[in-house]
């Protein structure tokens, strides 16, 4: 074992700082983790491009293990897109490497004196150094990762910004590499890029050469439990079936049906080009070009979300576009031509941003009357004005929002300043619910409440139940997922099944000798709740923030004809019983 | 009498409907009337650029009368700068004539259901109409004055928006005619010209004709009052003497001399090119080009702090540019070029935009290396292309927050989304605890601390005392001038004579029959700020927003190398024991 667990890296002195993880901080990973250090350390006042504000990355719980799809990595900090605290998780290797490592955390601090260096970070078992770079400065992440290979080889991870984030616009992302080496995964949402850039830090490498395997206090039992959980995945018909298939694009057509697909900024429910867009249409072009049908992002990976996705021509193109990529880009620009919505996901791959707020933005210029709601062309050469930062491109990376003062629209579907994801919830209310009480915004992923809102108890059209339902989704989501760095797709089979989430507490218990219960993992989820609802009073918000923007309250969205009508009372009391 | 004082103007089925003022609207004037009616009728999480927002014109309790300097108007909405309750004043002819129409306040509500059709309100002794003047789209301020002086003569006053409030900019501001019928006297702050614009409203025409004397309780005793007044602002320096020579440019010598002149987006307390902006440099000026050296912007204003300035070929460009344009527009982007500054000024005026917001949204863009600081031939060209609304054109527009994310700027100097004036808060820090405790975001109108802040008792350096000499000012500013109908320039002799305080409370009960004591205009005034308070409350403001951006506490400002470091509690107290 290493003699620390903990790297803080000082942008202003060029100094990293090893430490072991401090006793507030043990038992946490991933967001828990990032939550923990941000709202502990960070000002909660503090402009989120400044040198109070810290970046925080921690892999998972069981990163570095053999628990299927634990490899994710939170990016945590004070977000310049909504002010809250933020945490973004993405896939790639980075996180099982740091966790070989026995990294539990880096944390980036303070701003660099020379507000234009550029630098690159680099994580071994020895400990981490910090070089100078300013020769990547304008690289896109497939440029960087191409030069980053080149001179370290690739048997480790890079995470990366592009331009947008060293531009520090509130759109940017982190990119993380794939097995391949390809910077196709994202810490996409809330601008954690743009925090990475104001601090300088164009990189980061993580060589994981000569790391063992993380120490497991219980062996046999976290097999059991991880074989226990592998079966509960690969037999669960989204995450063993429809997702391996069709990946997240199988959405399309679910939310399509449900009603609650974002058409044209939000104006309607379904769409008719849905079909060109979907999951099944995507797999066949997939076919016909010969990309790869299934591809994990991660070692370790059993579900393959993933695809690889071929050019007209034949040649790698980018990885599928993810289903809010084909909802915030497609449906709602009223976009149907997936091949433009390739170029435009490889585009924001390689720029560093959030499809989903680029995507969101470019709707909103639309009802702004930039161009014109389905002109793809249009779509792709405002991609282009963001590739070159133009002001018009600044304008949509500046997100939703901005774009919404730009262009004078008052439809503007954000919360606490950030997009909304693939789901509008009018139709989905209990997404309606995770909008509005997430406290990062408007963010699908802190509480996904698909399989209810769909197959009841708390169907999507129905206003009672939502806010209970999504914040004990939240809850789970929090302690058991983003926290153990396991995959999001996991949410079905842990909300649904009581014997995954035995087996998650089981590894959990196995590998660190601790005798947790499901309730200590309910309990671990409020308190990392209460923990980033704090931090968000401290900055000011409160329960007013907890709302959807009033057009979704008042403008019915077709074809159910329904506003979203999930009573304040009832969002305010869930987080008042916690 | 007329039997109404208020008009209703419903934009979504383009009716007007003139009633009495209810009850819990009488007594009030000006900024007292118009944040009544925001606070109890605008749902305070309305969309501000919604149907649900309302824009309102109120004159003060003594426009109308021979009291002088009360014509000023006050403009209130829901704010979609700062989202929050929102009150402009502005000289002009308009006050005036609505208060001798016995008009209190006019009221426009909901949105046209043509989203692209404009319209004139036309209002006289008989009421109100509305007139589709969809051929005055894109006109600026000065085209739409003659076009309407063409049709409708110049013995009215005219209310417009410049294209900026068209297109809903949040810097966009409502310009009022002054004697001459120019539009040069604007409700400035905080996007009213954008509530305005979303409205469909492009000008309103107010015609007095045939209006008699506002009527008096007791005719003597007013006219006694107000001679008293009139002698007092008479014989003050400031009233008397500094603004009718040098106009609010006074201030340029004045605040450089104290170190607190913004200089370079708030680097810096002076201005190595102060000598050539200043108040005594212009009205050289002036001079030599035979402009018009005192110059009443409204009847009855004794004060004449207006001029006119001709360019150099000795015809009319604008009138001479406040001390906020001179400064946000000249120190503040380190330039010194008077005439550059004075065609900014000009295209302001007609585009129809606050001078502070779009001032401060350039330096902020000059510091994120847009062009350098102090090129003026630069800002004018920024100035163009906000004129032409390009993309570069919008973000400016969108104000200095906007412009501070699209250039990925930490330093931006805006309280509440609002931009701060020409009074650096960490040598002048009264200014600071107004910018930060005013309901209005960094307003320096809100409450004017500048006398105490030079003079004594609570010096501009000083931290102890600032938050309660500005929240004295602020309740003395909200009832006795904004509610009024007074200039704020009578603040001076309002705030440290008991003797003016006396003769306006006077002049009050002597027109409207009332036995006000100054402790009842002082209840009046902390009712008002209360009111505002609470709207910001239900929409989502807590004392954590009465805050400056954190670089004022942790950045010492030459020459005096001081942070703003009025204690937080300091600024909490005040409120609390409102």
């Amino acid at each position: 074992m290493m003699n620390f667990n903990m790297i803080r890296i000082n942008m202003a002195d060029l100094t990293v700082s090893p430490e072991l993880l401090s006793e507030a901080y043990q038992g946490l990973g991933g967001r828990g983790l990032t939550s923990a250090v941000v709202s502990r350390e960070v000002p909660p006042r503090c402009s989120p491009l400044g040198a109070r504000n810290k970046l925080v990355f921690a892999p998972g719980l069981l990163g570095g293990t053999r628990c299927p799809n634990s490899g994710r990595i939170s990016v945590g900090a004070k977000s310049p897109l909504t002010q809250t605290i933020k945490e973004s998780n993405s896939g790639g290797q980075a996180g099982q490497y740091l966790a070989r490592l026995g990294i539990g955390a880096l944390v980036v601090e303070g701003l660099p004196e020379d507000d234009g260096a550029l630098y690159l970070l680099h994580v071994d078992l020895e400990g981490a150094r910090l070089i100078p770079a300013d020769e990547l400065r304008g690289y896109g992440n497939y440029d960087t990762a191409k030069w980053v290979r080149e001179k370290y080889g690739d048997k480790i991870a890079l995470v990366s910004i592009g331009p947008a984030g060293e531009h520090k616009m509130t759109s940017a992302s982190v990119a993380f590499t794939d097995r391949e080496f390809r910077p196709t995964r994202h810490a996409g949402r809330g601008g954690m890029g743009a925090v990475m850039g104001s601090k300088g830090l164009k990189a980061i490498v993580i060589d994981p050469s000569g790391s063992k395997k993380v120490p497991l206090v219980d062996a046999d039992g976290f097999k059991r439990a991880a074989t226990k959980f592998a079966k509960i995945l690969a037999g669960h018909p989204v995450t063993g079936d429809a997702i391996p298939k069709y990946g997240t694009p199988y959405l399309i057509n679910v939310i399509n049906e449900a009603g609650a697909l974002p058409t044209r900024n939000y104006r309607e429910g379904n769409f008719e080009g849905a079909e060109k867009i979907s999951g099944e249409t995507l797999r066949e072009i997939i076919k016909a070009r010969k990309g790869i049908l299934a591809h994990g992002c991660m070692t370790g990976c059993i579900i393959r979300c993933s695809a690889i996705y071929m050019d007209s021509e034949g040649a790698y193109l980018t990885k599928r576009p993810e289903y809010e990529t084909l909802c915030l880009w497609g449906s709602n620009c009223g976009i149907d031509d997936p091949d433009a919505i390739a170029r435009i996901d490889r585009a924001c791959d390689d720029l560093g941003v959030d499809t989903i707020e680029t995507g969101s933005a470019v709707a909103v210029a639309m009802e702004g009357n930039l161009i014109p709601f389905g002109d793809a062309d249009g779509a792709e050469r405002l991609m282009d004005e963001m590739r070159r930062l133009t002001p018009l491109g600044r304008i949509l990376l500046s997100g939703a929002e901005a774009s919404g003062k730009a262009f004078g629209v008052r439809r503007v579907p954000a919360v606490k300043g950030q997009a909304m994801a693939g789901y509008d919830p009018r139709a989905l209310k209990g997404y309606g619910a995770t909008y509005a009480l997430s406290t990062m915004g408007a963010d699908h992923t802190a509480g996904i409440t698909l399989a209810p809102n769909l197959m009841g108890p708390v169907f999507g059209l129905e206003s009672k139940g939502q806010a209970e339902l999504s914040m004990n989704v939240q809850i789970k989501t929090a302690a058991l997922l983003d926290t153990t760095g396991i995959c999001l797709f996991a949410n079905g089979p842990i909300n649904q099944n009581p014997e995954a989430l035995a087996a998650v507490v089981d590894m959990i218990n196995a590998m660190h000798g601790l005798n947790y219960t499901p309730e200590d993992l309910d309990k671990m989820g409020r308190r990392i709740l209460s923990m980033e609802r704090d931090f968000n009073k401290r900055a000011g918000f409160t329960s007013v923030h907890d709302r959807l923007p009033d057009f979704f309250l008042h403008e019915p969205l077709p074809p159910h004809n329904t506003v979203f009508d999930v009573p304040d009372t009832d969002l305010d009391e869930v987080w008042k019983s916690q």
